[in-house]
Parts: structure tokens; C-alpha cells; sequence
């Protein structure tokens, strides 16, 4: 018996992108989907009621962030993620790998590299929704130390606690634990540390296979390769041959090759499962995502931008604390249906930013959280009508992602 | 057409305590009733929907802070305090007059005054759910000048100031202008600050009647008089006798004699109009101020206190940072039926707060305000079933208000 199971509803037209049903332990996702993120065990600022009215059908918790605290021990003894947290839909929990990213750093390397990484074009997968980052992590070819960001102390995870880790956890979905490197690397470094992924990906499957766990939580494989198609089709393939009950896309991109990474991956994983574009989620990337075949994205910035006051319209993201919103008594977005908008003026809004109060980053996060939930049912819509291709060139139209004042 | 109309349902035998109805143009309150706090036109930390879910049955905002932020008119061409906060049950303001104590100032002092305030069996009223106080205030006969705490700028408020904002902000409940001294001022003072208030209180209901916001607004009048028994009962004739809705006991009392201040200005003030006890709440005042004929407490220490992570139980008050509730699988409360109490472990709170999110405050300040609610209200059936004496012994015998780890 299979903990997930993936139906393809209907397929875009001459592209990858399609239309799907992805049943879990604790209910179906329909796909495309957003999955929102949950670092701690708790979508920032929001209750689960406040996550779930804002049509959000699975959530994501970061494993390095609930493994030092409060211990993945006490979430299992807790019932596991979803029962700790109150969220009783569809969870998933990453690997842990990403902090390697995160860091930038090889063995035997220091910190300082991943200050190189300048280039306002590489796109950094966001998947930690705070500033928190393990501090001297270092990569060896059976795992990584490094030490906690909150006290110092020395920790080791490898394939195999990974998964021991998000078995404590519990989620219906996990992640093999990879190496996300930094883009900035060389070419020699990303396919031995590639090469490191693939041989952990077999690990992580042996070790979830092992474990009964592996019939209520699904495993995911994640194919890393940077931007170098020859890597990333290789990895796509390698993966993509094992035995996971879906995949992961990991790695760094430049905004305007992303596209094309996807779509090398896409092209070579098999179709009949789900895949997770890691860390992904401004609108226009999402309209890509779901045209290359992503079926599901998962990114903090619905909640780190509401957090500080950024907004999203549908033509592009606003500045609530902006002194032109101080007297405005219209809602953020007049047809928008979202618990904020429903009852909330752009005016409050901005005062309970100016007045630093709790509610300001709550009411921010829900209607972010719902826009981008909404873009993409409207995309899995637009599919099942056929008409995908006016909903993107109508949204980025209006849409200027550039727009953050 | 009076705005509102309070209706005394049962009265507790041999004391002043009663129970009663206070129907105002939002709604009923079932008295007594503890109010919550919203001093920026926010509970801190909690929804609309959270506040309602924890009982609430009214809510206050303070004048001074929506003064000076977004500004009364703002409020005011929002539709009033509770449209803008998505509040539609029945609303108080305060009357900006307490930040006058909250310096301890008088013209021509100095703020180094207050910083005498160090005796910790004085009751400081808690009525701001902050730390936010104005500078350099300057009582004079007229009004009171002072600097605003957001940006130095200057403001001075008369007693048809204070009323002209509170009709901007469109309470269904506001208060006179009141003189609130520190304890440590002396008699000689207290007595001049007094016959200020009652001067203030009149031109106040001059003005509140010269408007038609009188019959939409009910104004409060506030008796103080400090510790001292001649001043609070000849404070509580004049003010009285005077045309008021209802009545705010405001100023500070030693805990050991607060309950005989309160006795004094109940057994003057006319027994018909509702009486509202201004910043206190905590559970064992609660009885001390029902016993003695008052019918409405507002205070910030639930949020407040939550926001800390200071829970209250009926055993005393625990902070749930505290290493015994990590593993803690259990409720704050096993027969709690608030919100928090049916959804979360004291594990998972306590992970929040450790944990720095949002979300922490949130559930502590739900539980707390419920605890509150729910504490009144048992307190007014048990007069209504005549075990008021019974309820007080129990509860008493148990709750430990020092137990504050």
C-alpha cells in the first residue's frame, strides 16, 4: 500500500503542465498546489483556522528548525506534526539538506562563500521562514555536521537520521536529505557534490524502506544540478529511477533560466508522480512552474513579505504602511475574497503597521497566503478549461513583479 | 432616547454585588463583565473572531493612542471604532485622562515623580496595553498639554476635546476627562486635582449633551478620590448627581484597601446606573469589585501577561516557558473550553514561546482572556443561584495570585 497516491486529471496542451489529485493520509491535494510554510510548526502569525480559510491544502515544517527544538522526540510523542500544530490536512517536512545551502559551504570550507553569492539574478529557494541558519556546517560524503544556531551545540545528521528524524516528525510527505549547492561553486564541486546527493537519495530510500513508516509517509527524492543541463538531466534520470513516491526540484536558478531547468528535469522524471518545485513561489514563477509540469511549490514569502508590510495585488505588491493607503477605505483587493479583504480596510491595515501591532503581520500573511493559493487554482482551473494560456498572459499583463515599494 | 439601559436582574444579598443587563446600541452585556483591552483598536494578538470565541463581550480602545494614531478623524470616516477594528459587538473608549497618572505629574512637574512609585502594595491601574506614555504632560486648569511619544509633537486636551475625539471615535460607551493622581501626591493636591476632575466632568456632560452623538454615546462620569474615604464619597456625590450614563471608578488603591474605596463610591452612587471599575482585573479583584457592586472591569493583564507567556490557571498563574511544561501533552486546563484549551498541548505553547513566534502570544492571551470571561460569568450565575459566597471560597481556597513563576 502506497501513503500517497497521484491521479493526472488533464494534461496542457503540447507542455508538460497538468491537472491532478494527490490523496494523503490526511486528505487530497489538488494539484497545482501551494504548500505553505511552517518552519517551527506554525505558519507565522497565523492560526490553523486562518491557514485553512485561506484555501491552503498542505503545509510544510522545516526539519533543522523542529529537530533542535523543541526535538522531533517530542512532536512524535505529540502525535506528530499535524497534531502538535492543530493542522489536520495533508504535511510535509523537507530534509534538513537545504541548510548546506543555506550556508554555501563544502567541507573544509568556512562561511565566507556564500557572502559571493551578489548576483541579483540567482534566485535562493526560500525555505527557511526566518533568518535562522545552522552556523559552520561542514559536508562529508556520509553527512553534515554543523552547529546550532540557538546554542552552539555540535550536531551530525546523515541519510539515515534524516529520515529517522522526519519519521519522529511524522508528516505524510518527506524529503531525502541532499546537498543544495551554491550556485557560485564550480563545475568540478557541483557534480562530485551531485554524485554526494544521488548516493544519499539510495541511502535515505533503503533506510524509509526499512521502517514501516514508509506505508504512511511518502518519500520524496530530490534532483539537484544547478544550472547545467547535462546535470541536471543526469540527476533527473538517477532519481528519477529510484523507487520515491514523488520528487523534489532543489537548487538555485537564475531567474531566467529557471524555466529551463524545470523543464530539463521535468522532461526526463517520470510523469505518473508528483513533483515539488522547493522554494519556489512569486507569481510569475508559479505560472512557469505549473507550464514545465511542477505539480506542487512550496515558499515563505506569502508570510515573510506580509510580515513586513508587502502586499499582493494583482498588479503587483504593495506597500501598506505607503502614506496613499493611510485615509484609504477600500479593501487591498475590492473582488478578492479572502478573510482579510472580507472585513479589513487598507487603512487599518497600515495603522496596525504603524502602531506595530500583532494583527498588521496576520492580516497581511492571510491575504498573501491566499492570492497565491487562488493563483494557482485558478491555473489548475484554467487548465481543466483549456484556457491557461489567456490566464497567464492576462495576469503578467497587470502583474508587474517588480512593483514592491 | 437614552443610549443605553441597564436593568438590575438580582441583587446579592447583604452586599452591594449585583447582576444585571446593559443593552447599548451594539448589543447586550450581561453584567458584570470583564472588558478586553484593545488600545490601539486591536486586542493585541487576537482576531476579531479569537476575541469573541474567548467570551468577550465589549471592548475598549484608548483615546490618546488613536489620537495621535491614525487620528480620531481617520477613525471616524472609517464608519467608528468598531466598524474599522471589525468589532460589531459594544465598544468603550477611555478618555485620554489617565495618561495624566501615568505620569504622575502635575503642572509644572517634572516626570521623575512617578518613578516614586514604588510601593508594591499600590494598585497601578492597567490601562494601556503597552508601554507607550506621552512626555512632559502639564496639567492646568483648562486641559493638560503633552508631547506625543510617537514624534515629540505637542497636543493639548481640554475636557471638550477629550469628548469632541471620543464622539470622532463613536464609542458606544466613553468617559469623562478625568484628573487620575499618583498616590504619592498629598492631600492637599489630591483634594485640588479632585474638584479639577469634577469641573472636567461637567463641562464634559455640557458639551456630550450639546451634541447628538448623546444619543448614540453613552458618557460615563469617573469618581476618584484616591485612598482617602471623604474625598472618593464626596467625589462620588458630585459626580453622582450629575446627568451620566453610568459611572468609571478610576485612580489607585492599596490592594489591602481597594475594596473598601470601591465600597465607599458604591454605596453613594446611584444604584440604577452601571459602574465600571477602570484597569483592574485581576481574578481575585474581580471578586473583590462584583462583592461590592461593580459591573464592568477593563484590563490589559490577560494580553499583557500572555504575550509573556503567563497563563492563568485555577491554581495560581504559570509561565509556560518553564522546562516542566516541554513534554507537557496536556491542555493549560483539562475542563478549559476556550479555543486553546481544546486545540493545544502545553508542550506545543510552550514550543512557541521558546520559539519566538506569533502564534505564542496568541494562544496565551486567548486562554487568558477566556479565563477572565469565564470567571465573571460564573460569578454571575452563582448570584443568580445565590452561591456567589461559596463560588468566591472556592475559588479562593485554591487560585494562589502570588504563584506567578
Amino acid at each position: 500500500m502506497k501513503p500517497v497516491k497521484f491521479t493526472i486529471e488533464k494534461k496542457l496542451d503540447g507542455k508538460l503542465g497538468r491537472v491532478g489529485i494527490l490523496e494523503t493520509p490526511h486528505g487530497k491535494i489538488l494539484t497545482p498546489s501551494f504548500v505553505a510554510v511552517g518552519t517551527k510548526g506554525t505558519v507565522k502569525s497565523l492560526t490553523p483556522e486562518l491557514i485553512k480559510e485561506a484555501k491552503t491544502q498542505v503545509v510544510l515544517a522545516n526539519t533543522y528548525h523542529l529537530y533542535l527544538q523543541p526535538g522531533d522526540e517530542i512532536v512524535r510523542d505529540a502525535g506528530g506534526l499535524g497534531k502538535f500544530m492543530n493542522w489536520d490536512g495533508p504535511t510535509m517536512t523537507d530534509s534538513g539538506g537545504y541548510q548546506v545551502f543555506s550556508l554555501g559551504v563544502a567541507y573544509g570550507k568556512d562561511m565566507s562563500k556564500v557572502l559571493k553569492v551578489t548576483d541579483p539574478s540567482l534566485m535562493i529557494p526560500e525555505r527557511f521562514d526566518d533568518s535562522d541558519a545552522p552556523r559552520l556546517a561542514k559536508i562529508g560524503n556520509d553527512g553534515v555536521s554543523f552547529k546550532s544556531h540557538l546554542d552552539g551545540s555540535l550536531h551530525y545528521i546523515t541519510p539515515e537520521k534524516s529520515i529517522e528524524i522526519q519519521h519522529n516528525l511524522g508528516a505524510d510527505m518527506i524529503f531525502a536529505f541532499d546537498e543544495c549547492t551554491s550556485p557560485v561553486e564550480d563545475e568540478r564541486y557541483q557534480t562530485e557534490a551531485l554524485d554526494r546527493t544521488h548516493a544519499w537519495a539510495k541511502r535515505c530510500l533503503d533506510y524509509h524502506k526499512s521502517k514501516p513508516n514508509a506505508e504512511t509517509q511518502a518519500l520524496f527524492g530530490i534532483v539537484q544540478g544547478g544550472r547545467v543541463e547535462e546535470l541536471r538531466r543526469k540527476s533527473a534520470e538517477i532519481i528519477g529511477a529510484m523507487d520515491f513516491d514523488g520528487f523534489g526540484i532543489g537548487g538555485s536558478f537564475a531567474k531566467e533560466d529557471m524555466s529551463t531547468a524545470v523543464k530539463w528535469v521535468n522532461e526526463v522524471l517520470p510523469e505518473e508522480k508528483p513533483r515539488h518545485l522547493l522554494g519556489i513561489g512569486e507569481p510569475e514563477d508559479l505560472f512557469m512552474g505549473v507550464e514545465n509540469g511542477v505539480d506542487l511549490f512550496d515558499c515563505v514569502t506569502p508570510t515573510r513579505l506580509g510580515r513586513n508590510g508587502t502586499i499582493y495585488t494583482k498588479s503587483g505588491k504593495i506597500h501598506i504602511e505607503n502614506l496613499e493607503f493611510r485615509k484609504d477605505f477600500s479593501p487591498i483587493e475590492a473582488d478578492c475574497e479572502c478573510n482579510t479583504c472580507k472585513h479589513y480596510t487598507r487603512a487599518y491595515i497600515s495603522h496596525l503597521f504603524r502602531g506595530k501591532e500583532m494583527l498588521a503581520g496576520t492580516l497581511a500573511s492571510t491575504h498573501n497566503l491566499y492570492f497565491l493559493n487562488k493563483l494557482v487554482a485558478d491555473m489548475r482551473q484554467a487548465i481543466l478549461d483549456g484556457t491557461f494560456q489567456e490566464l497567464k498572459e492576462q495576469f503578467l499583463a497587470k502583474y508587474s513583479p517588480s512593483k514592491d515599494s
